[in-house]
C-alpha cells in the first residue's frame, strides 16, 4: 500500500553544542519518507528550488520514494539553521527563510488524490485541509502541527480535526490546543472534536496514544548518545503510518505496533546528523531493537 | 519482612490552583510508610513535636506502622507550606519550618538495628551514613535525596551511595549529580559509584530502573485528576522497599515488579490531598490498576 506525504522539504544547518553540520537535506517530508519507506512506498508533494539537485532526487528515488509530486521552481528551498542547547532538546532557530516554501501551495494530482494513506506533516492547516478535500479514497490519514498554527489558524485546525483520523501532538500542543495541564483531559477533548487517535510525543519519555477504545503508553527506546534531535518527530510520523500502510488493517494490535515501530525507528534517527542513519537502517536493525523494547517494558 | 524508613515527619499546608488543606499529616517517612505498609511491618525513625497528637500515633499503628522509633521532643513538628502552579507538578515553598527536625539527629536501638530492609528518605547525607553505619543484618537498603544535598553534601552522599543498593532519583538530580545532560550516561555514572539499581522518577511520564544487568522502564498509570502530587515520590519509595521486602527476593522480576507497583500506588496517592487516598487503598484496588498498567504497555 502506499502512502501520500506532504510537507516540508530543507536544507538544515544544525548546530549542537558538540558539533555542527551545514545545508544537510531535511525538512517533515523528508524524515517522514524515509521512515516511512521502511515498509511501503511514500509518495511526496513537496517544493524545492535551484539548488535541489538532482542527486537529491536521485537519492530519495533510490530508496522508493516516488518523487514525481516535488516542485522545482525558480528561488531555493527552504533554509533552517538551528542551535541546541545542551539538553539536546530545546533550541533557538538562528535563521528561517522559507524561500519557495512561502508560496507552497500544491495542485493534487489524480494519481496522488486516490492514494488511500496520508501523512500531512506539519504545514498551514489551511493547506492541510485542501489536501484532505481533494483524497478520494483515504483509509486512514494522521496530521501534524505545532503551537504557531494552535495560536493563529485554530479554526481551520479544528476543521482538519474533524476530518483526520489521527494528530500527533507534543505535550505543550496538547495543553495549548485545549486549555488543560491534564494532558489525559486534553487529549480526550481532542478526540471529541474528530480524530479517533491522539498521539503524544512525549520526545526522551516516550509516546502514547489514546484510542477509540484503549491507552497504550510506552516508553522511548534508550539511546545513550544523542547526536541531533532534528526530524525524530517527523519519522515518527512517517514509520507510523507506513507500518499501517504496510499491514493495510487498523486495528488495537496494528496501532500498538506502530507506536512502538515509529518511537524506535526515531531511536535511530537522533543518533546522526540530519537523515544519515535513518537512510542506513533496516528492518532487521529496527526489529532487534523492538525486541529489546519489548523486554524494556515487560514485568 | 520488616522495614525501617528514616525520614521526615510534617505538617503540610498544600495550595493548588483548585483547591487547599491546611496543616495535613505529612513528610517522606509518613507517605513511605503507608505504602510500605500495603506489603509488610514498617518501622518508623524520626522526629515529632508537641503537636503530633495521639491520634497520629494511633492512625498510624493501626495502619501496622511501628512507630517505636518516633521521638516527641519539646517544640513544634516540622512545617511546609507550598503552592502549586497551574502545572501540578512545579511548586513554591511559601513556608518551611524545620522546628524540631532541624536536630534530627536519632539513637538506632538494637530492635532497628537489626531490620533487613531500610528506606533513607531524604536527609541529610551525614544521617543516611550514620544510620548505614548502623545497621547489622541488612539485605537491601535504598535512598532518596534531593538537589540542596547533591549541591551541598556531595562528598557524604558518594559514601551513601557507596553502601546503598539503591538510589532513587529525578532527572535533574541526575543531571546535577553527574554532570552528564544524557540520563543514562548519568544513571551509569551513579552506578559505578556503587549502587547496583539507579531508579529515575519521572513523574507523569513514569519511572526507568538501571539494574545490574537489565534496564526496565514503565510510563506511568494514567491519571485523570491530579489533586495534589506531595508524596508522590515518597510513596513511590516507600511501596517499591515493602515490595521487595514482602517478597524477600532480589532478582530481576521482583525488581520490575516492584517498580510496577510503586509507580501504581504513587498514581493513587496523586488523587487526592496529602494521604487521604492512600491510606484508605486496598491490595485489591492496586492490582485492578496493575493489570490494566499491563495492558497499556504490551504490544
Amino acid at each position: 500500500m502506499s502512502v501520500l506525504i506532504v510537507g516540508s522539504i530543507a536544507f538544515d544547518t544544525i548546530i549542537t553544542p558538540f558539533d555542527n553540520r551545514k545545508r544537510l537535506l531535511g525538512g517533515a517530508c523528508i524524515y517522514g519518507s524515509l521512515a516511512c519507506s521502511l515498509f511501503c512506498k511514500p509518495f511526496i508533494i513537496g517544493v524545492v528550488g535551484k539548488d535541489f539537485k538532482d542527486s537529491h532526487f536521485n537519492f530519495l528515488r533510490k530508496k522508493g520514494i516516488d518523487t514525481s509530486g516535488i516542485v522545482k521552481v525558480n528561488g531555493k528551498t527552504f533554509f533552517w539553521k538551528g542551535r541546541y542547547n545542551y539538553d539536546m532538546k530545546t533550541r533557538q532557530s538562528l535563521k528561517t527563510d522559507l524561500n519557495v516554501f512561502e508560496n507552497f501551495n500544491p495542485e493534487i494530482s489524480n494519481k496522488h488524490k486516490n492514494l488511500p494513506f496520508l501523512f500531512l506533516a506539519n504545514i498551514d492547516p489551511e493547506l492541510q485541509l485542501k489536501i484532505l478535500n481533494s483524497m478520494n479514497n483515504l483509509k486512514f490519514s494522521i496530521c501534524d502541527t505545532m503551537d504557531y498554527w494552535i495560536k493563529n489558524s485554530k479554526k481551520n485546525l479544528m476543521k482538519v480535526l474533524k476530518k483526520v483520523n489521527c494528530v500527533v501532538l507534543n505535550d505543550e500542543e496538547i495543553r495549548e490546543f485545549s486549555g488543560s495541564f491534564d494532558l489525559i483531559k486534553g487529549a480526550k477533548f481532542i478526540q471529541k472534536i474528530g480524530p479517533e487517535y491522539v498521539i503524544i510525543k512525549k520526545g526522551e519519555y516516550g509516546a502514547s496514544i489514546f484510542g477509540p477504545d484503549f491507552y497504550f503508553s510506552i516508553p522511548s527506546y534508550p539511546v545513550e548518545n544523542v547526536i541531533d534531535p532534528t526530524g525524530a518527530g517527523d519519522t515518527f510520523g512517517g514509520a507510523f503510518i507506513g507500518y499501517i500502510a504496510k499491514h493495510n488493517k487498523i486495528n488495537k494490535k496494528i496501532i500498538k505496533n506502530a507506536i512502538a515501530y515509529a518511537n524506535t525507528i526515531a531511536s535511530f534517527t537522533v543518533e546522526d546528523f540530519g537523515i544519515n542513519k535513518l537512510s542506513k537502517i533496516t528492518i532487521l536493525d529496527i526489529k532487534k531493537r523492538i525486541n529489546k523494547l519489548k523486554q524494556i517494558v515487560i514485568f
